[in-house]
């Protein structure tokens, strides 16, 4: 949609996917490169309004303090493409940006992540304050660049696993919590995303972390009629495995065994070689197998930080099933992929459908969106090309 | 659909996959195994009307003399599962279908495939007569078990590639051809195809000889009330290629190179290691990606003959492709299937649904069947789901 | 060596290893296979004077009640060649060789291996009982059988590793603490080793477990004059990584990063999926390359119970590194082999080479085995060539 | 050997390994980089009085025109090293080397190279001429620059498979070759090494090409006193397979077959995608297996060109092989490998080998630089560390 100017609000915004994305939106607008690892660049999805990434803004947090343009040339150095790229042309927009790049909460996001963080110390503020803080930023950013809509995006290291309590189902028994502060059952995702509903902001959880969109939080976003979802892009292991698993099904070979093995060098890795923080990340993986195949064979996820890698992620999934009289078989493959150039996009044509579901007056779960996440909120369709003919149903529904 | 039998009549009865389906079948009539590996046994298919594998017959002819048991044997050694399945009990059964094997037609299948032969020697009889050599055995298998229809199925090595001509789109012109025995225009695949379809018989050609069902004996076909149809089942490799291709699609990462290496050692493997028959093969291959992608990436399919595998099918994929800001990333995949029995229980479905089409007076292609086969004739759609979905569909209105 | 005896005690003789040895031995007495994948069946060591396998028996224990025949059918229909042994042909003599399996001690040696035990229980005696009634079944083992030499090898599962401590340095501080009934500084393995090297039996410790063969032991092995070695099997992942570990080396590339996913489903599997087991093995694969290399690259080394695989170990190691201009590539290798049949002619060897030993006087380590050994004691190094003309020497300097 | 200076002659100077080998030397001579990669980088041969690679001169010629820095800035792009070098610093030392790349010839080389050429045109004088103007190039490089000594070093394309004859025997029949305009036994590839020996120069074949280092030609050498060596740098595939393929004969595991896949896409892949090209590229990986093994397994080497890898060669290998009991396992390797940056460090090693064997008075074939070379002329030893001893033995003993 011509002329529609949308904010992107990051949060973790130094980190590898934000800086892609920003390098990638701006080097669109420059014309320097195409739309290619965008779902929204097929010709399907045009003419249904969805508003261009050139003339996206962006702004964020970050609870490092970074710059852009250092976190953009190790972008393009270790993905191998810094020919594609001309830093020069794009480097006055990315030192603008930054004036829109606030410091974070590390509100109960555990310590392999408060490490990261330069002067790490305790909630020096109240919940209700760091909300308030945050929803500042949000309407200054959308108010100094005239924006027609602002989508916030979480974009963080994963948090470890928050245990879901009985106030993470019910909306009032939620909101109270916001006054305790020392409630372990409040993080740092749980405020961000708490800010953009009651902003009246759409919110996506491109992260594993549950602590953002638990039942009570999109009772908030239905009651303030705002579009949300997540958890956790599907670009690599998961992804090819939701394309390759209904294979097995439909020719009724029984998958035995399903071990992937998963090792990746960037600061996604660094941080989910932590036990706590991959235990998040790989329970998103961990329903797609049983979705799919209707039973649960032998399967483990391993996560294994590779510093050398960077942020290749290589994995090696290794399936063994059985056939026709009980003949055994497998299929291994392995996935080299460069994790934020294959989750920018993404990031993109989530925010492009975001806009246009706050628009549409659509709020709650954006269900149409589950082929872009691992462990899509309130679906349990975990097949690839079942999820994507969701969102092409979407689309011609609006055409 | 209880009470009914079916006969399958194999062209290559002394074949592995022939050898296989006949095991299983037997095994699953003496209760010893189950369905695994059959579309058809999953629930959806149940109750519209299928014939029960448990009361099919067998017969069929080979060019070259052998005993069941023996090939047989075979199979279950190399494919390690000689404990599944106990031949002793199946013995007599065995024995008894041999009757039902007669010897084949060499016409024109190349010298590979002549080498076979016990007694290799040219054709000593007309193309009329040949074909009404093979009539007079499907009658007499029909007559002799009782049985309700015969499918016919070619199994046989594939034959080198046939240059269409003329006469090949245009069913009066082909049928002159058959009084011309010297013409090269008429393959042994053509002749089998002929004979069952003359006798009103459905007939499935599960290999890539193109000499079979090109467009004059689907016009043949069609005047006859015959349902046919074909080719090359879609077994290890390629079916991976048709449930991951989309993938690349739906993210629109592009595929610049796709490059597939098959390495086998069954007899199979032993004729394709010669490159007139090869061709045929690859060509059947070929069109998946293309018609997946809407592009033609670099692409080649290699297969190479390594008689230690035995049985053993292993393939190595390579897939480059390209993302957002140009980046390179790749994705392998490594297949290690027994061929015989990927392809045995498809065979057995193929026959099910062969026969439903012939009671509910269908003719010509069998469209409905395309992910059973590399090159489905007459559909374009080459995505695995998509295809299974058309199966899906006329299930679903049957029932 | 013609004529001469040596007998085989194996603890854990109901094992896969130990039942594939077994069948082994007894399938080359009848003539029924060959020396394939024993080194010493090389021409190389003939003529040295070691005993012959056709003339070898054995006997052992284990903690697990079982049938040897039991055992041998589950190695042969796990491994795919139930075709090669006709276990009728040797059905006696496996059933004389079960009135020489005794059962075994669990002491100290963790849950783990206690659950796989009929009866599991505390130790029902004190150490030096248990010792003198090992002693007992060794004397009358070899008595019984007329044997010239009796040769004790370690096949049981791993033990949690064990904590050294002072008395494991020297011996009379280690011989006084067979005393103290309550120690947890003796385990299972220990008095096995303790018990052979007091009868004056050479030992050979194929597995990790650290509890046998510690400086005090080699010591009580050099004072009594028997000859030792170990430790742990070198047949899969370790052994490829000794032969391709010395190229980067030769070549000046710098490994970055060797990370290597071992999944395996037999009893090892099973033990090794228990943490306290698994890190015993571990330490023993972990010196491989830092040896080799000079230099200690991220390496981290998985292990996976996947219990579809049975014996078939299947490994994937990524390999990173970096050469010249500071270019990254990478090696892969996936590894798939029967854990038992690898291991199992590698023992036969061992038995041969120390009987050797015993006759020729030698007594403490046997160093020139280091190439059997994933952490071949007193020996540092670890390239497979080198280590193999370790033994090529040895072997020279007899001839 | 401080302050010697050598000239490097490069054939094919604007090729990808020319272009590494100048592009490394010069960085390091400024400091930029270190000798990762280069086997005589190691200590070990520190002191035997290899000329300092920092010293180097380059220069050689080329059928193609060119830019040495278009050539070098692809390789860095390709190679994904872009960052590492500053190719600024290195400009005008590109430029001055441009000064001494001259045209080439040729004669004979086959259609895949001759397209190659900016103005393809058959031979336009004598052999005798041709190996005077190349004398002349030489000379007058080594005058200018004051260098001590040039080595010459093929690093061309590989020319189609040359049949040797008679004449390339016997020196006298050879050189009255030289005067017959129209022989096709004179490649492009044996005028240079006969320009090179002629004039006293060392030279080393990298390539496959087998016109250069016939027998007649090493006579040729022998009387003129130089030392020269080939034929084919082992890189990749192939020195995988010399560091593994020793380790089943150690075990005693039967190989029963060796697949190799290899795809590329640099010029070298482009022409080697020519059959008759492409001959003589197998022809010098063939033998390592079956001296090394000692018996021939089922062994093929593939070669393909897919474009978009550029000089990322990939290469699978697939080994079956067979141990204990007749048991069948299998180990697969993948190496993904820049090949330009593999082989340039290699021939700055062997520039510095040549150099020193001829200050040593050593003439004809070196020998102890057999592990450096797919197909070693004159050696059988195609085990990499057997190879690689020999080096070290040569170093020890100058020491």
């Amino acid at each position: 949609m011509k002329g529609r100017k949308v904010g992107v609000w990051m949060v973790g915004a130094f980190g590898s996917i934000a800086s892609a994305l920003v390098i990638g939106a701006l080097s669109m607008r420059k014309g320097m490169t195409g739309s290619r690892g965008m779902v929204t660049g097929n010709e399907r999805f045009s003419g249904i309004g969805l508003p261009d990434v050139e003339q996206m803004e962006f702004g964020g947090c970050d609870i490092r303090r970074g710059r852009l343009k250092t976190a953009a040339r190790e972008v393009l150095t270790t993905t191998g493409i810094s020919e594609s790229v001309d830093l020069d042309r794009i480097d006055e927009d990315l030192t603008r940006i930054e004036r829109f790049i606030h410091g974070g909460t590390l509100r109960n996001c555990g310590d392999a992540i408060a490490c990261l963080c330069a002067e790490p110390s305790g909630p020096t503020s109240t919940i209700r304050h760091e909300i308030a803080a945050i929803l500042g930023h949000l309407r200054d950013f959308q108010d100094q660049l005239k924006l027609d809509e602002v989508v916030v995006v979480n974009l963080a290291s994963t948090e470890p696993m928050l245990e879901m309590g009985e106030l993470h189902n019910d909306l009032q028994a939620f909101e109270a919590q916001l006054d305790l502060d020392s409630s372990p059952a409040i993080r740092a995702s749980t405020i961000y995303a708490y800010a953009a509903i009651a902003g009246g902001y759409p919110y996506v959880n491109f992260t594993p972390s549950n602590g953002a969109l638990f039942p009570a939080m999109v009772q908030f976003a239905e009651a303030k009629g705002v579009p949300v979802m997540g958890n956790d892009g599907k670009t690599g292991e998961t992804l090819v495995k939701s394309a390759l698993a209904p294979m097995f099904a439909c020719r009724d070979l029984e998958v035995l065994s399903w071990e992937g093995f998963n090792i990746l060098g960037n600061m996604d890795g660094r941080i989910l070689d932590n036990p706590e923080n991959r235990e998040s990340k790989i329970k998103t993986k961990d329903k797609v197998l049983s979705h799919i195949l209707g039973y649960s064979p032998h399967a483990r996820v391993h996560i294994d930080y590779v510093p050398s890698l960077a942020d290749q992620k290589t994995a090696w999934d290794f399936i063994h099933f059985r056939g026709f009289l009980g003949a055994r078989m497998s299929l291994q493959f392995l996935w080299q992929g460069f994790d934020s150039l294959l989750a920018a996009p993404l990031v993109l044509d989530l925010v492009r459908f975001a806009d246009l579901a706050k628009r549409r007056g659509e709020s709650g779960l954006m269900k149409h969106l589950a082929c872009f996440f691992k462990d899509p909120l309130g679906v349990n369709e975990h097949r690839l090309y079942e999820q994507f003919r969701m969102l092409q149903d979407y689309a011609d529904q609006i055409n």
